[in-house]
């Protein structure tokens, strides 16, 4: 039985192109990039062009707005840090009560160990954010902003575009963690007021490890990763000279199929979506139905647990998530569902298909046969529904 | 021409083992290691074979004491800060004057943004490490100890094992940046007082892009880069499984291979230095020449620039290093060779080779042939040599 992946939120299969682009960079071309002779220089000249490569899905408006990290938590840790040491008169955090714990984790830390103020603004039912409450927070105090573009969890899109202008009137930094959005939605950071924006290769079909973080021309940024020269003094450490050369293959493929590949995954996961509402009843669509990622619906099922979906779903062939992969294995109940306010009792549980190009037909047709059976026999064991 | 790569400790080839190991991580098993289904376990049950792997290159008692990082760098920054943060009662830290930048970067911006001392430990014209100061440096005040096992530069050894010991008498945490020596030496972590180790996977044949801290058990740590729970909440981010599955088994290959590698490495080097110490007049090995890495030899040529004897023999296929590779670009004098009171004028350059398991004796013979001429070319454009 071919396994069915439907998690690709968590991570993507690395595409064959960009394994094929990576691989003369592991045994022959594996010269330093920071040294001066011809193997480290070829080295460099590939960095470069997966710069470009990458310059070019985001629509930074320079290359060197670029900085390779190892991956989007590093990203996302790089901006909120920098942003409170550009500019130490200042003392606030604005974020959301639905990001990634790549922030908010390091956002309670700043808490509890610097006294930051961190403002978490909350989201609605449908998970979009308050933006009064939003307004209320920007003030002449807060040092960064830090809000996604489009949630892991829903796949509800936040208008950054907007935020960042909001932002950009009290002086603030804003910081996107658009590991999520970058590679599946049109992005042109050079007509925005985005300051920096991260994002992670392996969410794109590229491979695990590597990243990076946007920042723009003027915009003061201070180094996490300390040592070297390597990445203009922004990143420490010998470049990973594989890993973003596939990183900026990724980028270039996300750019020449996004249109394409977003249609035929669109209609995938509608078509998903549609089966299980009709096939189950009491299940509904968690976030923002319109405003959301091509590939995602996170699916709430009464009287399942989620975890116990998963499980079930799992011995069918079928990955999914019933949270963040990050946090799955806690088996807590997932932040970002609390957040919207929906009803928090084990007995609802959520199960996020995510889905990518390498979906079919097939796969969506399986999943709408198994699930119905597997939500029954979930329903059956608690007594509550077994009448 | 085939070229000559003698510039191992910038990094080095990627054993096609190591690569064959990795390669069904990107399309195959690319499942996120904290995912709970099949693709998700089938990833971690590969990382959990890799710690094992590396616990037994580096004698770890524990293989949790093992936590994967992005690479050298970012381990030795993780181990320093972390230092600094479990024991807030204490505000200093020793450290060597011929560390590595990714040690020494990060001092100077703590000196110069929290004020904490710093002791750099000098080193004598051997390259040795001044005891006594040590000795004096070492008092109630220091959180932390981060002294390298083994120099970049000149190969010299560091006698980490008693230096940590002596750490040990007054409380301090002891680092040791171990990147040129794991994979290169025997070490047997659980016999020694070394708290924390870094590593980095591309310099034994690994991938770049990898690397790992090692915690001994009991040990307090703090995270740098924070958020999901990965590596027991000592490392945030999606695990780069195909990157820890090369560091796995290149640290396999190294355990196996390196007594016989070594040997064979060794009397390259040797045959190489005593070579051109019997061709080129006025020339001198830097460094302690007995208690150093196998693989290395920095060597002054009297009257030639580093650079222009990179340069030249890079045209002639060699890849060599006339400093670290990190800083190389820089052109700066060496703050190893200057701290060792090396006659530091531009007319006194020092090249280091730096060989592997992949270099052939022919490789020395191109180099024995090649040298005296390009030294010979050089110092007759400089007036004081020319006669």
């Amino acid at each position: 039985m071919r396994p069915i992946y439907l998690d690709n939120n968590a991570t993507t299969r690395v595409d064959a192109e960009v394994l094929q682009a990576m691989l003369p960079f592991f045994a022959d071309v594996f010269g330093n990039a920071s040294s001066m002779h011809d193997a480290g220089a070829t080295a460099g000249a590939a960095i470069n062009v997966a710069r470009r490569q990458l310059q070019a899905l985001i629509g930074a408006k320079f290359d060197p707005e670029i900085t390779f990290t190892s991956g989007g938590t590093e990203s996302n840790n790089a901006a909120i840090l920098s942003g409170l040491e550009a500019m130490p008169e200042r003392t606030e955090i604005v974020t959301s009560a639905v990001e990634h714990p790549a922030v908010l984790t390091l956002c309670t830390h700043l808490e509890k160990t610097r006294g930051t103020k961190v403002h978490k603004v909350p989201v609605d039912h449908q998970g979009r954010l308050d933006l009064d409450a939003y307004q209320d927070a920007l003030t002449h105090r807060v040092a960064i902003v830090s809000i996604m573009w489009a949630n892991n969890e829903t796949g509800t899109l936040f208008p950054v575009v907007k935020l960042a202008e909001m932002a950009k009137k009290v002086g603030a930094i804003f910081h996107t963690d658009a590991v999520q959005a970058v590679g599946k939605l049109p992005i042109d950071l050079k007509s925005t007021a985005i300051d920096m924006l991260s994002l992670s290769a392996h969410k794109f079909h590229g491979p695990k490890g590597v990243g990076a973080l946007y920042i723009k021309r003027g915009v003061p940024f201070h180094a996490l990763i300390k040592g070297g020269h390597q990445e203009r003094d922004r990143r420490a450490g010998t470049e990973n000279t594989p890993g973003i050369v596939g990183l900026g293959k990724a980028a270039e493929l996300a750019l020449d199929c996004m249109d394409k590949d977003n249609a035929i995954i669109r209609s995938f996961r509608d078509r998903l979506e549609k089966g299980l509402l009709e096939r189950v009843p009491q299940v509904f669509v968690m976030g923002d139905p319109v405003t959301r990622l091509p590939n995602t619906t996170s699916i709430a099922f009464e009287g399942v647990g989620g975890e116990a979906m998963q499980f079930l779903l799992n011995r069918h062939g079928i990955a999914c998530s019933s949270g963040t992969a990050c946090t799955s294995r806690s088996l807590s109940t997932s932040h970002v569902l609390k957040a919207m306010g929906t009803p928090h009792r084990q007995a609802v549980g959520a199960v996020r298909f995510s889905l990518s190009g390498y979906n079919c037909e097939e796969d969506i047709d399986r999943v709408l046969q198994v699930i119905p059976a597997v939500v029954k026999k979930l329903r059956e064991s608690r007594p509550v529904f077994a009448g």
